[in-house]
């Protein structure tokens, strides 16, 4: 790629950007686009624009984002969307302390050497066209055996010493985090006062499940065991519910909506009969599901935080398969089809799923390769025969031969977060936030893997497969070796992702087109157009594995080309204030796991700095630089710092401590509603919603009490 | 080595076995060795010979040992020792099914075989006289590629599945044991209701440490908490009671035992006035040591058990690395100048710890070669001149020479023990059944690696150096193959541990002549004598390593030489018998770890079998039996059997499960008995022995409690 065409790819992305804050400022201040621009503050309960918003300033956004305070967040949106930006400032201090050393350092250094002309008038057969005036301004430009290579070896090391500390700086501020959230005084958390009981064993003849689950708990806390609730068999309640709530809710908002007013009294008339029959059949199945349908799974509930929180961290059986606790999740967050599953085919399925996702990860090109064939026009045309008349055409048969493979890729792409957010549940992780760090683990390494090394690897690891075969020990280098020569291509994916990822994201065009369509042609109720602007919320499975992504391509790129530390520098900088935004006024957190993500997201910017002092191993070594041995012991210390790290840091975040959870709290809560916080929505009476427990209910209830509100 | 000398070495072993019965019976029964025979008994206040022993039947002991239950071993021995006892009917158990079907299939096959006829005649240059009439009953007779080596391939089948039966059992069984011994209803054990807390940070100022405990501990456990005892560092205290202890108890004893009616009355003015400095000197050091020398540790006392273990379970700060919690180990049991030893400090030992196990037992011929050479005659005539005169006798000068290099050898050998405890212990380990735990498994592998595959390989591996280097991959195959011809060593050697040894510990003729000269020449004091019989433990840092080494040697040649597995059996079974007797009337255990070693032994019978499959795999490949593959899933499910017994029995034993602590034992415990019991005894008052508790005192008070019966 020359310069110029980059520089035109990134002049058409600027220009994007503008255009899509442009209509921010326009369609955020109409009044018809209130709800999807301000649907978290609606939801809270607060005025859309409240304080300085109110002049109409069309950057007042960006002054808010930034007088926002950590607290605002953590009250706004929860302790996870706080942790979130604690990652963004942590990413973005390191890139911008590393880029303050190392771009007045490196880019001299590199500019004024002259590797690539002379390797280019030697041998013009390698250079394929991508060395550019850009490229003058990296490491490729250094010749070998360099006395300037010691400065890119220094490089190397301040990012290092940058990553550690920022990195252990803001591991102790999320757990200061976590422990304030945790040990708060405001609020009552169920999940405090309840562990969630899996693996019971069959009771003893003429007990009932429930009857042992208490007999058994209240020997060992006879003081302070509450009661508990064995988990039961409801998806066929569940749906009966869904009928019932379809054939009651519906004709009432309509008549009250729409106003149909000539056929009233029938359609009364009929409906409430037939709610009159699924109120008694679904009370019917109630009691069936209670007395029959127990499973051997409980939530079981205590007096106190403190006798929770121990409970969650003890053996209680001594067959460690049978009566295992945890702390239990939020009751949102439950994935109460996973609670029945047993301890050994919990491990089983476990290991079966990562085998299954790192074959995704390694062969994800085949199932493409795969579907294209399939979708290839002769298989479709035999498959469904009535296209023929329309794939004749040429122009249209052209265009559809040359894009269904890559349609396959799209669709292929676009279904892989969805599938590991499958896999995830499948291996039987009882809560929602634990599945979604999961799913986002592995889509963080099927990215790194893919995208990163894929496209670095893709072209030379076929150029070089003899140099390849000669030494086999050689990988990193022959990545090393290739990362230059894809520089401009990510410098400039960096900037597409930031101009216009960002650019869509502040703007919220697709949701909002969305949004109008749907009110317009398919919402019928209050609360379907309710369910129409719903942001739902951060979406952590695939957003932090993309961030990931860009730190990891600006970490390896840092030394080499170290122009790309600007590129981070704005990501980051931009997603902070953008997301900032979004935080505030946007998306609802659908759960809350007191920033239990932070380890996972913690040990991912190490394995990236990882593979960064990997890579610059391998590439100091290509420069013929002997002393690329000295980051043998970094290579070292970032093992240990990372195992320091995990041993200091992680049961914190595992398991709630007793100096957190004895605190605060003075009053005892009211139990009643801790216990019903638990109760599925399905199982509990339809005599109105004077059960509701703030903060802790489904999201169903959540819209409940928005009309209810 | 012949056949006609492995039968001379196999009938010598067993004259001296004959033997040292005979003295046994002889000697057991002279009154004057009594406490030498039967100080178990002894101790715990029963009569020597009670019941059938009166009639002095020579052979009494076999039908006591045979019909005491594993209740009375329980009861006499504890937990511990009963859980040995399971380890060795377990492998006899394993040895005898296996011998049952094996003997009568294999060793026909092998008998009625003629390949080492065959290969002898072709090649006799590799022929290096090993080969004999035993040899014909082994695997080595059979010919490569023959269809009879089915049977040796079911014969690893058999053998590896009634190891997993037997050990599955024996894992159930063990932790029955262990939650019987941990709900007994009878004693209070002062462990049960302690935690040993450590790294202790800095208390706030103006606090003492003490005082910051209770209140961190108050404010988790408000109506739970008991008391706390911060450790503190007192050996200075411990040498200044020794001093007083030898001035004090001495003189009175001796007035009392030897009547040195002469002198009586100056020496006790004398020594009284002495006491009295040092009662002074004593109380005022216990005051300083109290005040100042707090240390980061302390064992934190619970009003119930239930709490104990909850507490010893669960995270207590949230940075791991303060406040750590364990269970409490017995009083005797703490090693108290590890308590102060830093979290991350402890890491560090570790690896370090483990780093120096694995170069000792890679390099240990060198410091031995090293010491030899030291030890020869010309430097030892340079260090000590005086030793010249003798050196120049040619007759000992001739035994030196020779002998110098072995009793190097014997000397480090004997030294290993306690160098591998002194190195567990460096680790920063708390109590010492763990450390125990730790130098027993350093010896296994050691012994493992050194004795068994060094002496097996010592030979093949230099001849096959050549072949080693065409295949590196082969090292298992040169095993292998190696192992026939040291089949008839390893017979030798297995006989030679039951006969010899075991005559040697159920005569006890060493303790009872080192207790006779002290008797005569080194007493003067009652305590004295009885710390001259003083047994001791099993020892099962030695113990169960050097048991360890048989079974490694019987699983491995198993099947290539099934006759070991009848010395396999008796070394079991006469083990079993003697092993029983002596722990019912001589050791007396010096800790109760309520079997924590059996997951040690467990994995270790594991890591046996699995050599055991991995150099069957070789062997049967050396024979170029395709069919040998077939042995992959089998050390597959040897690793699965180890990961699923890992996964639902080892956290029973690393901590007490809430159901175990919450049954049994109704009553309130004496909780101030149970405090004290905690207090190391240089800093208790010396205003008498009112403060014993019973089975939980130091060694030393165990001493005054029998001088007090």
């Amino acid at each position: 790629m020359e310069f110029e065409s980059f520089l035109v790819s990134l002049g058409t992305s600027a220009v994007i950007f503008v255009v899509l804050m442009l209509l921010f400022t326009w369609l955020s201040r109409r009044p018809g686009n209130v709800s999807v621009y301000y649907p978290n503050r609606i939801l809270k309960g607060m005025d859309p624009w409240e304080g300085s918003s109110l002049t109409r300033n069309p950057f007042a956004w960006i002054r808010e984002a930034f007088t926002s305070t950590e607290q605002d967040v953590v009250k706004l949106s929860g302790v996870d969307t706080a942790v979130y930006f604690v990652f963004l400032s942590t990413v973005l201090g390191i890139f911008a302390l590393s880029a303050l050393l190392l771009l007045p350092t490196l880019l001299p250094l590199s500019a004024t050497d002259n590797s690539l002309k002379t390797s280019r008038n030697v041998t013009d057969t390698t250079s394929n066209g991508t060395f550019s005036q850009l490229d003058n301004l990296s490491m490729a430009n250094i010749t070998r055996r360099s006395s300037r290579l010691w400065a890119f070896l220094g490089a190397v090391y301040w990012v290092s010493l940058v990553t550690y500390f920022m990195l252990w700086k803001a591991y102790k501020h999320v757990a200061a985090l976590r422990a304030e959230a945790l040990m708060s005084s405001e609020e009552v958390l169920p999940e405090q006062y309840a562990i969630l009981v899996r693996d019971i064993p069959s009771p003893p003849n003429g007990e009932t499940q429930k009857e042992f689950v208490d007999s058994y708990f209240r020997e060992i806390y006879p003081e302070t065991f509450y009661r508990s609730l064995v988990v039961t068999e409801n998806s066929k309640l569940a749906r009966a519910e869904a009928v019932f709530a379809a054939t009651s809710n519906r004709p009432m908002n309509k008549t009250g909506l729409l106003g149909l007013v000539g056929e009233r009294v029938d359609s009364i008339d009929y409906y409430t009969k037939l709610i009159n029959e699924s109120v008694a059949k679904l009370e019917a199945e109630q009691r069936t599901v209670l007395a029959e349908k127990q499973q051997t799974a409980a939530v079981v509930f205590f007096t106190d935080r403190v006798t929770a929180a121990l409970a969650a961290q003890s053996l209680h059986c001594q067959m460690v398969d049978k009566w295992t606790v945890t702390e239990a999740p939020e009751p949102r967050q439950l994935i109460w089809e996973n609670l029945k599953i047993k301890f050994f085919s919990r491990i089983v399925r476990q290991y079966l799923i990562y085998f299954l996702v790192a074959i995704t990860i390694l062969f994800y090109m085949i199932p493409i390769a795969f579907v294209s064939a399939i979708t290839t026009l002769g298989n479709l045309q035999k498959a469904l025969p009535f296209i023929k008349p329309i794939v004749e055409i040429a122009f249209i048969r052209t265009i559809l031969q040359s894009y269904l493979p890559q349609i396959a890729l799209i669709v292929f792409l676009a279904m892989l977060p969805k599938f590991l957010m499958f896999l995830s549940k499948s291996e039987g992780i009882p809560s929602q936030s634990h599945a979604i760090r999961a799913a986002s683990g592995k889509y963080f390494y099927f990215s790194v893997l893919n995208v990163f090394i894929g496209v670095t690897l893709a072209g030379s690891l076929f150029d070089n497969l003899k140099a390849l075969e000669k030494k086999p020990n050689s990988i990193v280098t022959v990545l090393a070796t290739s990362l230059p020569k894809n520089a401009t291509f990510f410098l400039t994916y960096v900037a597409l992702k930031f101009f216009v990822g960002y650019g869509l994201e502040l703007s919220r065009i697709i949701p909002l087109i969305i949004f109008h369509l749907k009110k317009k042609y398919l919402c019928k109720t209050e609360a379907e157009v309710k369910e129409a602007w719903y942001p739902g919320d951060l979406s952590y499975a695939t957003r932090v594995p993309s961030d990931m992504l860009i730190l990891t391509i600006t970490f390896c790129y840092s030394v080499i080309a170290p122009l790309i530390l600007v590129f981070g520098v704005i990501y980051f900088g931009l997603g902070w204030l953008i997301l900032r935004n979004q935080a505030l006024k946007v998306y609802v957190p659908s759960y809350e796991s007191y920033g239990r993500m932070w380890p996972h997201i913690h040990t991912r910017i190490l394995a990236a700095l990882f593979l960064f002092q990997l890579v610059m191993f391998g590439y100091l070594g290509a420069k013929l630089f002997v002393w690329a041995t000295l980051l043998v012991p970094l290579i070292f210390i970032s093992l240990i710092f990372g195992y320091v790290c995990r041993q200091k840091f992680y049961k914190g975040f595992e398991h709630t401590a007793l100096e957190v959870a004895c605190r605060g709290l003075k009053q005892r809560p009211d139990l009643e509603e801790v216990f019903r916080a638990y109760i599925p929505h399905s199982l509990s009476t339809h005599k109105g919603d004077d059960h509701q427990f703030k903060g802790a209910m489904s999201r169903y209830q959540d819209y409940a009490a928005i009309s209810a509100a």
